[in-house]
């Protein structure tokens, strides 16, 4: 298999020469990324998450970023285009940024900048993803709680993500395949430690407010489908006694797209997972983004698929 | 110049080979760090440092780090003996270590650990030293709040440091050779973004709880010299009118030792600098650590110094 | 008088014998209530009102209740056909719920569960309750704070109500027959001892957002009411300041259905009592459960009613 | 066996006699209560039980309770007196007291207080009980935080213990066995569901201020053991970071004493268990009450004791 | 040039012989105050100022005020009637109020209260206020903290301004022409030090929700304006991450009706100042108030105004 | 009656003649002051309070106040010695300073500064005073609650004392001779509205932190007092769960020294007041200060006095 390409510095170069220096301050401080994947091939809302990247520097000005947006696009294309042999027709790819301010102890540093494509799905197989999509996945709550952004705005997709992963540690106690559910200082729903959250009620979608959580473009992607569906979005403080009386509950992001939720706190919700409205909704989705996820995650799972 | 040698996750190589990969967890959501040094190429207080290196890791047990406190200290040993040629007489090192999860996407990853030298000084010049340590710095309060034990425990000594970078970036809009005092959520003195804060009032010396701050090894050292001189030591709540009206202010940490400050958001204490508690534990400290940091500053600011 | 018939643990018994065991849980720890009315011997929104009681059971999951809403409302019914005859033409019941879980010490403890009417009015009487409706009630703050929902939500129903009992105390320090208003740990208006609250300003009608007060039944009719009337009704972070200020207050539960008030903290509102709006809503729910509480409240206080 | 005799409301009756009316306030908003136990059938520091009883009642002022603390002691001698033929030699009591405001609608009502024993231990089998002394038990921290005191203060030993429920649940769902850590809203640790926390690091006892627990007896016990020992009993703000690192950790209350704890949050300690001072402290706390607790736990649940 | 007249406590006076004594309760404890403006010599929405002023004092009832809302209006107009004369026709007032408790040790002390007239602009020169409207002003964060409601709400318009004073004095350490920008004490957008705080995102107006600000006749005069545009205007919890990524900022109060902000803490927000709305703002509030207050300050800056 | 004497802005003038302008700082902002008391004719601890009041004008750089503490205790020794013909043997004196920006609208204006004298006892009769030292006095808690240090710290004695007023209004609903407990925005005792709290516990004195309330020069006197009589002063964050179960509890200032509480929230102490340990501590204080202020203003309060 040939390696893959990415973009580093400046570069195109092969993914084992972009070697990071052991004082770059992405390693120091951390720094700031972005997620973004394909669908059959074909970005998606590129724009819309390069703007959110862009927007992550902004609120981080020591980071002396200057590339445009436009030139970031480019970048993304051409990384795609060198790595199209690498990819198979049932494969798609998630595209990683990265900045950083460069590294310490050197005056002249520029900031570090790279893009790179990981084969989906990561974190999870296939197969259990085929499950999650087709039996909802486990929630769990965190004690540890979401940082405030009078601290560190959650809004900034940065790489300083260590309560996360301690939250994500505690859910896993429970249960070893649960999503994280944090709360934040306050008490409120905050987010996963992976995903955004939502849930319906009374036929409603609720989602919390964005003073806590990540501006997900999935979450806004649920936004349009809902408006479409005439289905009310209300971005809301939820507490945990919320959740225990969803009607259904989901997490999405960029790479699983919309994962039902089957039980929260180890207490099911009682109705066939997927519920009626994430079901249409992972419906709406698949067609939207032309790729059915949850039908090509059941074959890539049972073999048909990852060659 | 010789170059130096660094220990890299079970080797001894140069800097330059030390490269991390691009999918580092360290560069995906931090790791932890820990930074020691020499006094006249001797190590100071090395196991409490590696102790403490330790604990930073038990906090966060989904790094699965397993190197012994003693192995960590042959190593350090080792990493000093082969760069001791590239050391100047007049010259100490900065020696960092990092740890991470190891490589994102790859099942088998070992954490990634490195520890490597750094000349000191860094981040400021001798002869800016050499000024604060005769004249004082001047310290400006940031908005940016310290993050709250519940989300990230400043105890631990972790590499995700964007809130400290804001509130550094904040200060330094002010004077650009500011050092920044951060507060916690309720207000309280929380430390500094790279040092511990200490103040002294009616001849005691005053800093905050641990819950805001890190365990400085410094400011453990300052404890046992006030302990020898019977100047009492205490942690308390101060808040931002205690430093308008502190006798004597300081910032500590491992590189820079003990910084006297000469004014507080624009308002100059009134005494010379620095003051008298201030100049006895430096010299205090200066003869515990066999080097008399401020004339060497001093010196190697003039020229005399540095090769 | 006939004794009357309540529903305790699977039969229905005098209530004279139906008693709680010294270690049931509900007198160790607590457990959840609910309470539901009749207007003219015929329950209101008793649908409703056993989906809240579910509601709130599922909040605390270790109370292994297995009723479906369908039995608790037939048996409700049954309780109703049960105790006809201990009702004069005039009167009417609340009925009331309790849930715990079981028996301390017994490992083979099932749920205690008991429905049982009282007759309305409670905690005032007739005469009180007459003068409330007409010239409106004082409404005083208290200094103990609403619990946060991240340690026990005021959504759930529940019979940890010493922190409400204190708040009482406390109004009632400055008048015996005053209201007691809560604020949250913020400082925003959580609710009334033992009712919601609702307050007009400028047409429109605002209450506090649910994260901070149950979900009452009333609340809810109320808002209904004002959507026929097209009056906004807001749920809104309010503050002291804007009871100040507010053209009209009032107070609602399910048994005094809504009560105005004339002053808050002894300043009077320098309107007639009750207000325009109240008024208005105080006929249509009348006219709603087909009843109007306000008459019947003072036929029964001077004489003629009561039997 | 002979049914145990209860003090109840002024009377020396029956347990299965001693009934709690359906309207108690009790089960409709909670009250007061205490603990005590016996040691060899002596009760132990029951003066300091009976007066942290009267304080408990002293913050809620809105019960009428008039018994004075030597009556309360001397219902209790009477109370064991009579139930003196139904205890083992080889066993012990618990005596648990509760009061409430009496009955609800009963403008007469005087409050409800009873008195009753229980046999030890309860809510774990000897052979739990055995198994925990000897290897420790698992501490699991929960999201649900500790309520605070200005909401209802912890140092009040009350009724209303929901919120302690959650959380127990909550680390219950890690392991059945584990006891439960709460935090308060600043993220410091409070105590556990049903236990004081104590812990051991460099030599010196560390546990949670008085501000977020309960004042308890066996805590205190352990702080006067401490001084005889000259070891170090700090009060402290302590986070979880310090639990990480702790050297020993262990939870204490009436009923169980000390359990040491094995691991936390499924990290283990890393020594054997009991740690050098918690052994020392299980073994002095059993001179003092003449029992040695872990040696009886080890013969009753191998089946020589309990009869 | 002739002397002013103020009202002072019943009386029309020169403003020279209108003297508080030194024991009056506003210089003791403090007290309310309005500020009104003219355009061309007309008073702006007095009626819902002087409703402001009677609003503040509500919410501070130990002040025994007794005048109505007319008295006040006609004494206003007597005010501005009496120092006609004293304006130049270019000119325009403030008009501002004070009232408190009265003279301290004087038992039968009146409230104290009195109306005067200031040229406007004040704070600014005409030319820095004219450059302000060309080119935008500096906004920077400040580390004090904005006073909860629960404590002092900032709906009511005080005279205890010590925190706001500190703020300004903060961010005027990093520009003396900076605006001062507040947050609450989650991190949340409050207001100016002495404006109310709008900015344009998306095409949209979002500001600070009113538990955190005062009540603003221009920030309620621009909601007007936009929805006479169909422009969106939105009350939101705002932290620094929504400022980094503003399309404009402004701040407006009475005296200097909108200034456009060039700058958020040092980065420019790359567009032209004023952005589109800001301006169109700006225009249709200058033609409300029939006075283009940008052009009148480039005006009488160039020297052919003033006199 | 000769009129009395006061520094004003460098002169000596008559009261009367002492007169702010309208547009003094301190009406539009609030300002810092400071309050000393003379016992026969002495002042008492002068050097200890002009400290206070330095440290206080520390803490708000922006009034530009430039005289010494010397300058003022030589100004407040003449002020006394003009005054001396106003006072009665058996009277004293008050001495109040403020100290504010200036005027505003006057771009030269230096800081208004004032020292003026008032007769002892104010705010409460010598009967008054008389029966609170041999009775007690009520304490009640109110629902306003203290405004944190990082908006404006306590410590600092200003004139921005609405909220202080607000909780003193709560308080007086319940009983108009009540005195005013706050508590801070976690529930801890902060201080009375004109007074620092004490209590007695165990024979320990207990106070709120220096966090939370001013550094009460009597509180300060008392700290001394105590560890003559070598009775432990512990500075706490106490809960009203402690003040219920107190064993004493009072108030301190300078002008009423030490008053003794008799109830709190009209739970009385069931003891004879004073306490013995607050009983001492009036003798001692008395002592010290070579005035025993009890029975003087007994003497005074029937009618021997006042002459």
């Amino acid at each position: 298999m040939r390696e893959r390409i990415c973009y580093f510095n400046g570069d195109y170069v092969k993914e084992s020469e972009a070697k990071i220096l052991i004082s770059d301050w992405g390693l120091v401080e951390g720094g700031v990324y972005e997620l973004t994947r394909t669908f059959n091939h074909i970005p998606f809302k590129l724009k819309e998450h390069i703007h959110r990247f862009i927007r992550s520097l902004r609120c981080l000005p020591f980071i002396k970023f200057n590339l445009t947006q436009e030139e970031i696009l480019d970048i993304t294309m051409e990384v795609l285009n060198r790595n199209e042999t690498c990819l198979d027709q049932k494969e798609d790819w998630a595209i990683i940024y990265r900045a950083t301010r460069g590294v310490q102890f050197d005056p002249s540093a520029r900031p570090t900048f790279y893009i790179h494509t990981v084969l989906l799905p990561y974190g999870f197989s296939h197969a259990q993803l085929a499950k999650f999509y087709a039996q909802g996945a486990p929630l769990v709550v965190a004690s540890t709680r979401q940082i405030s952004p009078q601290c560190l705005d959650p809004k900034i997709k940065h790489t300083n993500r260590l309560s996360y992963n301690m939250a994500e540690y505690e859910a896993k106690m429970v249960d070893p395949e649960a999503f994280t559910l944090m709360l934040d200082q306050n008490g409120f729903v905050a987010e996963g430690a992976r995903e955004n959250f939502l849930m319906v009620s009374g036929g409603k979608l609720f989602t919390p407010k964005l003073m806590d959580c990540l501006e997900g473009v999935t979450r806004a992607t649920i936004f349009e489908l809902a408006r479409e569906m005439k289905t009310e979005f209300i971005e809301a403080d939820l507490t945990i006694a919320n959740l225990y009386n969803a009607d259904e509950m989901m997490v999405t992001n960029t790479s699983v797209c919309i994962v039902p939720i089957s039980k929260f706190n180890n207490q099911p919700l009682g109705i066939p997972i997927p519920g009626p409205l994430t079901k249409k909704l992972m419906s709406a989705f698949g067609k939207l983004v032309n790729c059915d996820f949850v039908e090509r995650a059941l074959k890539l799972s049972s073999g048909s698929g990852g060659k």
